[in-house]
């Protein structure tokens, strides 16, 4: 059970309770970076993503990308032996995560209190929709209902429709990026204090903080500034947002003083001093205009890349809207391992996003292996808990512990 | 300049380079958790956010948002004086966080080799929107051009229209935190090999990651699946979106065993196991009409929070879509902290986000002050440096030192 690939959080073992996205993010985090993840699957399915996303296999790609350099656990959780492996296995983790409905912990016994009677310095942290606390703590909560709630939902989409909801896991996946920064802030805590803690992370919370300016201003201005939603452009500055081109879509940043260079780049360089179209004030007041200016002058090109090339070449800031299949053949997300390439050693080959941190010292792993269903049951609790095979053969036929070769 | 707050990150001290929102959200994610973060500030305007965000006085409240806890020490960079100072402080940092265009470090003569004959184990953490490595490395980047080569731009917004942008900055903030977790986990590192490293984060490489199944389910099946931007609502369950009410819009994720909830709610119990609408993949095919039929009953109530507690009380997922102005005196958010109140000894009181990390340990700090422009010169570099008075005096006059009180 030595660890392969030794990382920047090598020597750290967590045991991950977390099912779905937001909680599985964070403990794959830990586990990409070398930490010891001990994932506990409920027997007898294990995690409601290896239910998804199967092709030509019943593995699942979902649960890959979610688990991998993880270890599998698959206990029965219903079952009172069970519970007390799982309770043994508390004293031997630093870490201990769950994203369970705010309450759930503490009717499996298993609440921050009764974490620290087993290991006093361990570190909870929970992940929810809207949080451990405040009137709607036990909500049911999705990544689109926190996001509702935080008014971003409300900053996207048409002023004149019904607000449009991001097709990827943003709030999900960037809140298990917080929790797992609060952990990784609460172990460097451990070595000064020798304590432990409970930490309390929400999607509604992580959203609200991505709020730049719409919240100071609205408040700053006593309601005077309200930002609403403002469709493919930018409310305030102006040009800046996406325009229609031939074959496609691209986004234009000329605000500014990127407007003169958009201008030349347009072989209109008259529009830089025109009355009107001098400042993002000014053009903001018939962005309408603007617009279709750049939209028309956009049609002269054969596709999208030739327009990027002449903007480029003008140095206005720009990006082609690339669709997700184009851009796990783009050379530069290629290059930089934005877009991996996975060899599972039953799906096979296939592409998932890269791990967002890049360093000197610790080049991307793609040899990481994602778990079978149990895999580790009798590797960890051999190890762990000095569990015989005997012992472990009666826990597997009493259905306590469960494998499946998905 | 002992730290009045001691929390998670008390200790550590970071020279912080950076401006606008990816960058200096990273370094607040340190200082409102104890760090010692010095905000070195180009001479004589400081962060471009000062510019912003000006209600009834020359503060800004964007600064204010993103510098509480920072120490300020504006320099004239331009100045080979200002420079060395800059050099001297790095031995005394554990890191040094920038989010200059790539390539501006290493004319500034201080990329990671350099830093490193400064202090050996120094941690450098490079933000950009694109990331250090690949073809477009040195592209100028925003957050939105970002998203657009993540192929989260192509995700959002009406299929038929081009794609719409969150009026939020939600790249910039979810990177910032990225990246504040990759330094965490660094430092982490260093306690057990006495190593720094060079990060490289990338609002690029954050987006990206947050496609939890666009990715994987378009290559595992070989193109044969691939999601495109759906309007308000999800693109493979249905119900699950934005729906139409009166006086305002509702989030209801009604899918696979919700669905018998919402038509209990709707008063329509025959709809659960009628042909066609049985399961979501049945549902799917005319989504349209389940649309209309969920809109058109939402009509009966009198406004968002009569349909919302309906729906509670039959435990069906939901969310009223709230304003920016609705969420500031949301009881859940106040309660929470979601939302907070800042009180500043210039700009007054006002309203931003609340730190998204909560700890039993460590209750949420309300009384931070954000830094005048170069308010902490004298004291960190008498403290730091040993400067004398004479000394100190000689650097203002000459303009490599300035402070401002905004």
């Amino acid at each position: 059970m030595t660890n392969p690939n030794p990382h920047m959080l090598s020597g750290f073992r967590i045991l991950d309770l977390t099912r779905a996205i937001a909680g599985p993010t964070c403990t794959r985090m830990f586990a990409e970076m070398g930490a010891e993840v001990i994932k506990v699957e409920a027997a007898p399915d294990g995690d409601m993503t290896r239910g998804y996303s199967k092709f030509g296999s019943e593995r699942s790609l979902h649960m890959i990308q979610q688990s991998l350099n993880k270890k599998s656990l698959c206990l029965n959780l219903r079952d009172a032996d069970g519970m007390a492996i799982l309770r043994k296995l508390v004293p031997l983790c630093d870490v201990v995560v769950e994203n369970f409905r705010p309450g759930i912990m503490a009717r499996m016994g298993l609440d921050y209190a009764a974490l620290r009677e087993l290991r006093e310095d361990i570190i909870l942290c929970s992940i929810s929709a809207l949080g451990q606390t405040g009137p709607l703590a036990e909500s049911p909560g999705y990544d689109y209902i926190a996001q509702a709630y935080a008014g971003i939902t409300s900053m996207i989409g048409d002023p004149d429709s019904t607000p449009s909801i991001p097709a990827a896991a943003i709030g999900d996946v960037s809140t298990g990026v917080t929790a797992a920064f609060a952990i990784a802030a609460a172990l460097l805590d451990r070595y000064k204090t020798g304590l432990g803690q409970h930490l309390d992370v929400a999607i509604l919370d992580c959203y609200y903080h991505c709020h730049e300016v719409n919240v100071h201003q609205y408040s700053g201005s006593n309601g005077e500034i309200s930002h609403k939603r403002n469709g493919s452009h930018m409310g305030y500055i102006c040009p800046a947002g996406v325009f229609r081109a031939s074959g496609g879509d691209v986004v234009i940043m000329a605000f500014a003083q990127h407007w003169a260079d958009l201008c030349a780049a347009m072989g209109r360089p008259e529009l830089v001093d025109e009355a009107g179209w001098k400042t993002d004030a000014e053009r903001m007041t018939h962005t309408e205009e603007v617009i279709i200016t750049i939209e028309d002058w956009l049609q002269n090109f054969a596709d999208v890349d030739s327009a990027i090339a002449c903007l480029e070449a003008h140095g206005v800031p720009c990006a082609p809207v690339l669709s997700v299949a184009q851009t796990i053949s783009h050379p530069h997300l290629v290059e930089r391992g934005t877009v991996r390439t996975v060899n599972d050693r039953v799906a096979g080959e296939f592409q998932m996003p890269g791990h967002p941190i890049h360093s000197n010292r610790y080049p991307a792993n793609n040899d990481y292996d994602a778990p079978l269903l149990g895999e580790h049951n009798n590797a960890l609790l051999s190890d762990l808990l000095g569990m015989s095979d005997d012992e472990l053969s009666a826990l597997k036929k009493a259905g306590v512990l469960h494998e499946k070769n998905v």
